[in-house]
């Protein structure tokens, strides 16, 4: 989980260093798109090496750094987490009936396509 | 905050698929990073448009697209969110000073080059 | 424009050190990624900063990674540049026609939409 | 190659729709990644499958958009294409040396380490 103390550590730290002027949310989503590119490079040039046993520390770090951004993004604008994540869940049940997506990884464009 | 419910809501959905065999940590990392791109669309061609307003129905979805495969990441790794957060701030404290980094946006290691 | 010449000097590299045994696709696609993620980050925080005048060295740079991971990718998949721009640029012209377009920074879908 | 005659059909498509009002160099860069992004998602849950060959329609699309936002980005910051890549491809050389760097997929930032 995460909980209200760690949310309010984060925020504490931006505010500590009064980084809430740059905090627009344009820049938090460049910004947290960079974060993913940093755990996505933990995978580069591992070929067919789908394991993260010995990635462990870098994935620890660069994930935090994806779910920081990720509440900030939030609080700027004034978003619940639980909230955001419970209502997009259900829209994503309708997008993937458990009969159609049972076992399979298309797209939803490409489960509707097939009905 | 993101309760133990909320997690065990985005675990079921996986399992209730059986998505778990295509949810190797290389393939989760890309596709988190597809989301955090689908969360940097919204702003595309937004040129000095800095707010979220008109926005925030896109970025809920985004945003909790974002949260879900951290979940999932987290999950497949065998990591707890609330430390792997608390952690990286503690290092994120060393790393930015609040006297050096205070209003200032640079990134620490132009921080450190000014030394 | 980029040069048979040019082409040559990218492959010449990758073949001085054998690195064509790591240029699978998809960590083709990965790095390409990492580098268009690498452009971008000279932005971030950038606010209405819209201008690459004194970030000019560094877009050159990232700029240039971003077209040796793509003509690296073509060589991969034994794609021909001039041929692949060419006939993208018919599908756009189609997705895109002049009159509803004109001025009009809206995406294909939402133009589409309106009609 | 990408031939002159490519850069102005790319040119001439944008212009013809008045489209250079919306292309600043920071919106031009996130668009950039985004199509890179598109590009990704078609290795998106294939494990440990690297072939280009079933996927090389959507690869020519993708691959294609990315080297028309790159042709866009030089246009509006005023470079040049053979130029910028070869005077990256000669820092390359430096960072990685062909003994260092023979077969080893390692980062230059590595191979430095291990000196």
């Amino acid at each position: 989980m995460i909980s209200k103390e760690t949310i309010e550590i984060v925020k504490s730290f931006r505010d500590a260093r009064d980084w809430s002027q740059f905090h627009n949310p344009k820049d938090l989503a460049i910004s947290l798109s960079l974060e993913a590119s940093e755990l996505l490079e933990i995978f580069q040039w591992s070929g067919e090496d789908l394991v993260c046993e010995e990635k462990l520390d870098k994935i620890k770090e660069e994930l935090a750094d994806v779910l920081c951004y990720s509440i900030l993004m939030a609080d700027r604008c004034e978003l619940d987490l639980d909230e955001i994540i419970t209502e997009k869940m259900k829209k994503n049940a309708e997008k993937y009936p458990v009969e159609a997506a049972f076992g399979n990884k298309e797209k939803y464009t490409e489960l509707k396509r097939k009905d």
